[in-house]
């Protein structure tokens, strides 16, 4: 054998060996339910990850509802494109740490929350996208019992996407995925701001 | 010039931006450039975040280029509804580990790579999303340092998303941001397979 074939000998019994592995656990994953998946951690890529299930799901004609908890600004692209396709809410304007308004953003965040409760209770919605949902939960603003039976009570087989840093313990408990994003480097630390396409 | 010169001069002007911006040392991100953003670790959500920035790009109007390195099936949502309004590519028929069959992958793989070196020699396209690409380089499919240097000499304001697995510290070292994505738990683990709209 030459050095070439003894390589690809090598390669194609590695393989063999992972598609044996792999085919092994997709025998054993056989359900189809709903998912709770949660994204959270302090790196770049929850709601872009979250707005890439939207862009899926309304590719395969699904009707999907997603409410953003936090109004970063009013120009994104995602809503801009995948608005077309599906409901989308933004919570009212001003909705930020350093409002220093409590009341004024708890009553936004129950008047988000009233939408989002009203998708949780209807089949019809196959997918809903709760982002930014954590932040409202870490400042109490909503009620953490409330929401958690909102989510274990919503029809069988309706996906939901929770994005947002420091998500609750018993948000992860109930979840079905929890995906942890950290950024081992982020372009911001070297002076990069925010860009178009990228972070909105 | 001749387009290899063409690329050098690029790359040395990247380079003495990256320089520039290092050595002012400002305390403010306010720098416009094209980032290189890659989505690693072993956890679900790589791919859903690069398409979501897709989604994002093409909301604002930015051209954008898909390549996917890996085809785990021809149905899928995110290039149902995002690859009628961008240049979406999937890698020829053959889901690695199974073909077990190193010389046609290869020849697949560089297939593949000469439709992204195209995209990435091209200031037209605004972002070029190399999906799975990481694969390609643990496998050896594509020679490494003719990706970094594609990558390195790409135009000034491209923005780059690559993702998959375990990526090379060398394509690390060039990233402006990296997401490493890790899952706490997993669906899967449940025995609940990969569901529409949220994998596929």
């Amino acid at each position: 054998m030459t050095l070439d074939e003894e390589r690809n000998a090598r390669h194609a019994a590695r393989m063999a060996r992972k598609k044996a592995l792999i085919d092994s656990r997709i025998a054993e994953a056989n359900l189809d339910t709903g998912v709770l998946l949660v994204l959270t951690g302090n790196g770049k890529g929850k709601s872009s990850s979250a707005f890439g299930m939207v862009a899926r799901a309304i590719g395969h004609g699904m009707k999907v509802g997603v409410v953003q908890f936090i109004k970063s600004r009013t120009d994104t692209g995602e809503e801009a494109l995948l608005g077309r396709h599906c409901e989308w809410h933004v919570m009212g304007d001003g909705f930020t740490w350093d409002t220093q308004n409590r009341e004024g953003d708890t009553r936004k965040a129950e008047e988000a929350w009233a939408i989002a409760s009203r998708m949780l209770a209807d089949p019809a919605y196959e997918l809903v996208v709760l982002d930014e949902l954590t932040y409202c939960l870490s400042y109490g603003y909503l009620d953490k019992a409330r929401v958690l039976a909102d989510l274990e009570s919503r029809p069988d087989m309706q996906h939901v996407v929770v994005t947002g840093r420091a998500a609750a313990k018993e948000l992860l408990e109930i979840a079905d995925t929890v995906s942890v994003i950290e950024n081992d480097k982020h372009a911001y630390n070297a002076g990069i701001r925010a860009q178009k396409g990228v972070e909105w």
